[in-house]
């Protein structure tokens, strides 16, 4: 494709795109294919010569538009926010059309430094010390992996230029709490540390927040067995309820034991915009790393993921590689982000955050965050007040956990529901609602039973979006 | 930013990406700014409130297209081809509108089924058994350290559902030649292996291809010394030189020691498309896993980078993460690619690929493959003919080795001149091409020495750009 070809294509397909935004809200939010329509639909042997641009198109609208749950809509409040903002996607195009080459610092000069410009920029905007220093990962898996493996080396003082785990004796051990991400144990195995050396420590029944407590007499009882503490995982908005763990205490226990304390704050980083939410935070100048991700709340398009740390050093012992082919003469003077993360290659990346902060600017941001926490307080109130329906959890941010049990399920002489019962009756009045195409909302287990998870937070989402979902969950449990 | 103020700005953008791509060949290569001098004509404090579109615009082209290495430029060699083909961006851009999420399939059914579809082309495209199935990753840093993640579980039958690597009592040990690529040893280092159990092995003085019977040596002397051989990784297609290792007789020995084998095949991988050409792969069959890269030489927008395995329900188990909140009624009827790698949250890739080979077809890659084939061997021709030129290595692709030995240099006696002289002039010469801006080549040590690496295969590279180098090299080396 020539530079006229694109130019011809590319304004379609700007156009298809605005297009697209503007009749998402038209659009049912779940996608309703079935399992190999998609495949079907495009299936061919692999394409020989050039198509015509408008019958790809074509196929956009025909099967990859319908073939995709719609997460920029209105009535998306599943799993969380991954907003796109139009702004970063600009950045995306920008950065795709410049074509750069992320491998060193010399091979993308500005790659390096504007991910510098704006990881400072994010850390001003959160309120973080000049302490830390971020760089741009695909996803909080992957930074929680690196912030892991940055721990790993730390207890072992860097084995891995030795005889790797095999040659350490004492057990290293993880902690986190048992409402952490899946990426935490996902990351704590692929390590290595092994699943036996990972402690899911227990949370209050009320808030989900780990038990700090609990967390100290597991790390005792580990140091007492010969195992060597090595990482505490805290959660700053968990997943299942955005419960917060009490990062102060945490990183204190932590300190006892020279462990490292990573926070994942994937979705609820974006409240360190909000000065009003920074207590959540509280204690975080104590931890040795940080991630969050833009590309969810914020919504600086995927994959956008920030890990902070502060002893970039270290970090740069544990990821370094310098091979001959890539030294350049101001090694030493510069940043190669190439050392402080898995991937060598490494596209422009932070050019969408730049675009998305310089083309919104932040206030806009911030009132749209304000915005969601107020919608979230708005349900919560419904919810408070109307017969049937129970809280699950603390309203800390954007996500509302909520329970409906109706009459004909409690006991007539007000004994507990049986559980499995209402279990059946939440997935069936969830899906009923999903079905309809206008909203989506998320069956989520907390402590044994199901539950649904209202997550507020999509960009174009206002109050009368919040309302019609209210009246539409209100409705569906008359009719399950 | 509204859909309609981002269509009068991507109209804009896309009127910009298509000039600039006219332009590049007009631009140095080498980005000339010095360190910090991108920060500081960007630096300021984060915006509150927006700017306008256009001088977002302006900056990028006052302070980004200088502060790049243009590597879609016509005299670009240098470290490896990193095209983005105009089509790729496109469907890179149509996937950031889209804003679709990949976490399962159900957030995207069409992001899941249109990566098996692309993956499944490339395949057939590559003349790879069906046996194969692919999965796109950002990098084959990552992509390799996912294939020794599973060899690692593969050699203790599963580890990290126990005790970990530190449980594991004999040494599992990792190979691969002198000349693996930088992700390798990193690799071996994260997943907890150590640098004592890498064995770098020897590798033919003339073609630098790996010597199995040093690999089959190694691993007989690791076994009597009562370590575990678990992995090892062939590369085809060195970054140095381009080398090829023997992988039939590779897949053999491994076999004998019952080890994973990773095909690291990041740049080359693009030449499996040419039928000529797939006799370097022969024994790939007989592997585990297959690493290549279409953002390198067949110039799918980064990052795409693909790895291939056979035991995708080993892949799986050692990968797999299986929440409430994501669980589906479909879960064991479709693919979940957040258990084939890393990222539990992934961009709808796949639309780039489909793009590129749809828009441009696989027949005009070929030919630009075969284009830039011929291309390296018209220099290869040139330069044996040439005097005082030496070829250092086989040119197996489209990287061609070479070194420069003055007279001057060469005792009169005929003694082998002194190599830190040559070196030095080495390193004089290239950078007095490098500094003319029109081509960009790479030092690179091979054997102890600094020769010069002419990586060929920028997409608008044409013959006479190569012949324009050649040109240069000849002028330089006579001026230095």
């Amino acid at each position: 494709m020539t530079p006229e070809e694109f130019r011809v294509a590319g304004h379609d397909l700007v156009d298809w795109i605005a297009d697209l935004r503007t009749r998402v809200p038209d659009l049912p939010v779940r996608s309703s294919v079935t399992p190999g329509q998609v495949s079907a639909a495009l299936a061919g042997p692999p394409p020989d010569w050039p198509a015509e641009f408008a019958s790809v198109l074509a196929d956009l609208d025909r099967v990859i538009v319908p073939g995709i749950t719609q997460v920029q809509h209105p009535g998306y409040y599943a799993w969380f926010p991954a907003n796109a903002s139009l702004a970063s996607v600009l950045g995306d195009f920008a950065s795709s059309g410049l074509g750069a080459l992320g491998i060193t610092w010399q091979s993308a000069p500005a790659l390096t430094e504007v991910e510098e410009l704006v990881t400072d920029w994010l850390r001003q905007l959160c309120g973080l010390s000049v302490t830390w220093h971020g760089a741009i990962h695909d996803s909080a898996s992957s930074a929680c992996l690196v912030a892991l493996l940055a721990a790993r080396e730390r207890a072992t003082n860097l084995s891995e230029t030795r005889g790797g785990l095999q040659a350490e004796s004492a057990p290293l051990v993880v902690y986190a709490s048992t409402q952490a991400h899946s990426s935490i144990p996902k990351a704590v195995l692929l390590a290595g540390f092994g699943r036996d050396n990972l402690r899911l420590i227990d949370v209050d029944p009320v808030t989900f927040s780990m038990d700090a407590n609990a967390l100290r007499q597991a790390m005792t009882a580990d140091v007492a067995d010969g195992r060597r503490p090595a990482a505490v995982v805290a959660t700053i908005g968990t997943t299942g309820t955005t419960a917060i763990d009490p990062l102060s205490e945490i990183v204190d226990v932590a300190a006892e034991f020279d462990a490292w304390v990573h926070v994942d704050a994937a979705m609820a980083g974006s409240a360190m915009l909000l000065p009003e939410c920074r207590w959540m935070f509280d204690g975080v100048e104590g931890a040795d790393s940080l991630g969050w991700n833009p590309h969810k709340w914020m919504g600086t398009i995927l994959d956008c993921s920030l890990l902070y740390v502060r002893d970039t050093a270290h970090l740069v012992r544990v990821m370094s590689t310098n091979p001959s082919y890539l030294q350049s003469a101001v090694d030493g003077e510069v940043t190669q982000y190439k050392d402080w993360g898995l991937p060598l290659g490494r596209r422009f990346r932070a050019l969408k955050i730049w675009f998305h902060l310089r083309i919104d600017g932040a206030e806009a941001i911030r009132a749209r965050l304000r915005r969601d926490i107020e919608n979230a307080q708005w349900l919560r109130a419904q919810i408070e007040s109307a017969s049937g329906w129970q809280l699950i959890a603390p309203v800390n941010l954007q996500t509302v956990c909520v329970l409906h049990v109706p009459t004909r399920l409690v006991g007539v002489d007000g004994t507990e529901p049986d559980s499995a019962a209402v279990d059946a009756y939440t997935l069936r009045w969830v899906e009923s609602v999903n079905a309809t195409g206008r909203a989506l909302i998320t069956p989520s287990q907390v402590a044994g039973r199901w539950i649904v998870r209202v997550s507020i937070g999509a960009e174009p989402t206002e109050r009368a979006d919040v309302e019609q979902l209210w009246a539409l969950m209100q409705k569906m449990v008359e009719r399950t």
